[in-house]
């Protein structure tokens, strides 16, 4: 019947509980009791009595005292960063980059691997045995490990826990990977799409305040969105939330299997930006291989060209940054957001060239330029956001508030 | 600084007393207080409690006793229609529509006026006569009106309560609309985005869960959406989602004042239907005022004819969903909904043609039509969805639980 559901005392005290801890862990240096009730809104008992229990579990601890004026000195209260630790996993067609990470976001230690062929057995017993290592590397306690995260490139079904359709993984079809990897290494199994994580990475890691909104842009193998409204991610009904790959961004581009010409899809991704380059006579053969390592190293050696001044790269990459401008504007005029975060695997390379063009050219077509203008920034988290973001999905899913967890459940 | 707030016991009150009468008004015959626990997950006492408080206000009556088996016979709690009232104004162009609506989202009463000119000042003079008489012809206790609801075209300047650039009134610019008229009227007054305004409507009125999601598009003299995500409506930053006007959706598409081609703007209103079936030749002469009557007219000449099985006309219309179709697909792959609701004041004359292609066009383009079929309906509310879905507004953010009212304030 979808009736809304109402909230109780011990919702409450969960809600509460995980607002003090947050509000200790973004404060980096520790908050006072005083601070916290200040900080909120709670009343100082309560601050008092959660404390307790969070000293009591382990998470925080006391951090020296402070005097401050006649009165009781004040004590420091500190997250205890390798009190929970999760694991990160981002399934890429050609590397699989894991990550540990403890509680401040700090990445404790971090592997890659290639992908093995296309087996998909063969590929999630990699996984597994990268876990394992990744652990025993560290000296982590087992105990501490929240949960296992993976990105992967969606759409997911997530009720089933499969990847439907990765792009060149052609073996895998309807792998139940989230069942397979939680039974191959024990931990519990989140999977994300590899945008909305590195979205929560950003989130989860950035310096930005708990309660912002911003629209993420993953550059990846595919394009991809994100979204994060009042400190919350937005998954969509289905955790799909960002196909943005048939949206025409130019009207001039080339044809899509969708039938229609200049998508996202054969528009912006690295491989179509390589492949316009070719057209335009920019390398002196066509590719060889044509496969994501190859696409990489045009796109690499494009930007490098742009950098040193080479004209066609730069109105080449001009010319992209025009075209993901077009789709930037359509999600950010209808979602209606204060601000643009890009990143991904092929960001950085693209940052440049990128951050010189999209600002302006974004302030044109926003539908809001008379209120406001859009700040666009890279992401804080650097090109594991992928990885990062799978662990950081795990940690916000156990350790942030969210007002949807004081319903109580049918 | 933006750190999560707590939540405390007063809160928790307030917000399980809009639980209760929320279930109570959408059973539409009432409820027990022993189902009323059942649907909320609440406690007997805490039931009892906040209805005797409902009854108290006079928002609820008892309406009669069911003997269920042996035990004390259960009472039915009832919603009072006229407890509590609102009044709605839609400002369109051409007319600007008035209603009155009790808690039971019925229309009390109801006044059209034809728009004054393009007057600012006399557009709110006239409005706040029309609104006066409204409330003396249906006789309304104007103690137990909540507020008024203006549904206006975006983008709005929320903080300043402006329209900022309204289509089709020349003199209107930068009017502060919500002040100006909350001063002539002496009641609160919320101003909102006709789309926004039209998903409440559907909201409030239409017989879905309390938590469903949809994505409402709405076609008037322009072309916008609005996102209702868990029961909640999604009203963006600064109130302007959904400006979705220069989202490319035919790329042979004529000419837009942006710069691209095929936009939302010039392909899916009225008048680009309209102009698209003049140059096809489906009217014996162009247009002579070109004013949105006269685009009316047309619009409904050339319904009426593929109504009739005239092949020109059927084929303009199954173009214009096609079209139509490119932007809902671009939406629901974006957002991820479960449903998606076509409405507004153009609604109800396309609705045939439209509901007949709509939804196998939107499954072939389904990001994740792997997972779903995504349904395709008209609105419940009807042709004056906007002042209906404005007067909703009120009640909405007076008595719609929101879990971020449980948040402690600043």
């Amino acid at each position: 019947m979808g009736m809304r559901r109402g909230t109780n005392l011990p919702r409450m005290g969960d809600f509460n509980q995980s607002v003090i801890l947050e509000a200790i862990r973004r404060s980096g240096s520790g908050l006072s009791r005083i601070e916290l009730a200040d900080a909120t809104g709670l009343s100082a008992q309560t601050v008092t009595n959660i404390t307790r229990r969070l000293l009591d579990e382990g998470l925080i601890e006391e951090a020296g005292r402070t005097i401050n004026g006649p009165g009781k000195p004040r004590v420091t209260l500190r997250l205890v960063a390798g009190s929970r630790l999760s694991i990160g996993v981002h399934l890429d067609p050609s590397v699989i980059t894991f990550v540990l990470l403890d509680l401040a976001g700090a990445v404790v230690r971090r592997r890659v691997a290639r992908t093995p062929a296309t087996d998909p057995h063969l590929i999630v017993e990699a996984m597994a045995e990268a876990i394992e290592a990744l652990i025993v590397d560290a000296g982590a306690d087992r105990a501490a490990i929240a949960g296992v995260g993976v990105a992967a490139p969606g759409p997911l079904d997530a009720e089933k826990g499969t990847v439907i359709d990765p792009p060149k993984l052609a073996g895998w079809h309807r792998v139940p990977l989230r069942g397979v990897l939680a039974g191959a290494t024990g931990f519990p199994v989140t999977l994300e799409k590899d945008t909305t994580a590195a979205a929560v990475g950003e989130l989860w890691t950035g310096q930005g305040p708990a309660d912002e909104s911003f629209l993420f842009v993953y550059l990846g193998t595919g394009i991809g969105a994100a979204l994060v409204r009042a400190g919350d991610p937005v998954r969509g009904s289905s955790r799909n939330f960002g196909e943005v790959g048939h949206i025409i961004v130019d009207p001039d581009g080339p044809t899509c299997t969708c039938g229609y010409r200049g998508c996202v899809e054969v528009v912006c991704t690295p491989q179509a930006i390589v492949e316009r380059a070719e057209r335009a006579g920019a390398f002196d053969a066509p590719m060889v291989r044509g496969d994501g390592d190859e696409v990489d190293e045009r796109l690499a050696s494009l930007c490098e060209r742009a950098a040193g001044g080479d004209p066609l790269a730069v109105e080449l990459l001009r010319v992209a940054a025009r075209d993901l401008t077009v789709l930037i504007a359509a999600l950010t005029n209808t979602l209606d957001v204060d601000r643009v975060v890009l990143g991904g695997p092929f960001w950085s390379r693209l940052a440049p060239a990128y951050l010189a063009e999209i600002p302006a050219l974004l302030d044109a077509r926003n539908a809001t330029r008379a209120l406001r203008t859009l700040p666009v920034d890279g992401t804080v988290v650097g090109d594991d956001v992928g990885a990062v973001g799978a662990a950081c999905v795990v940690l916000d899913s156990v350790l942030t508030p969210r007002a949807s967890d004081l319903y109580l459940e049918d």
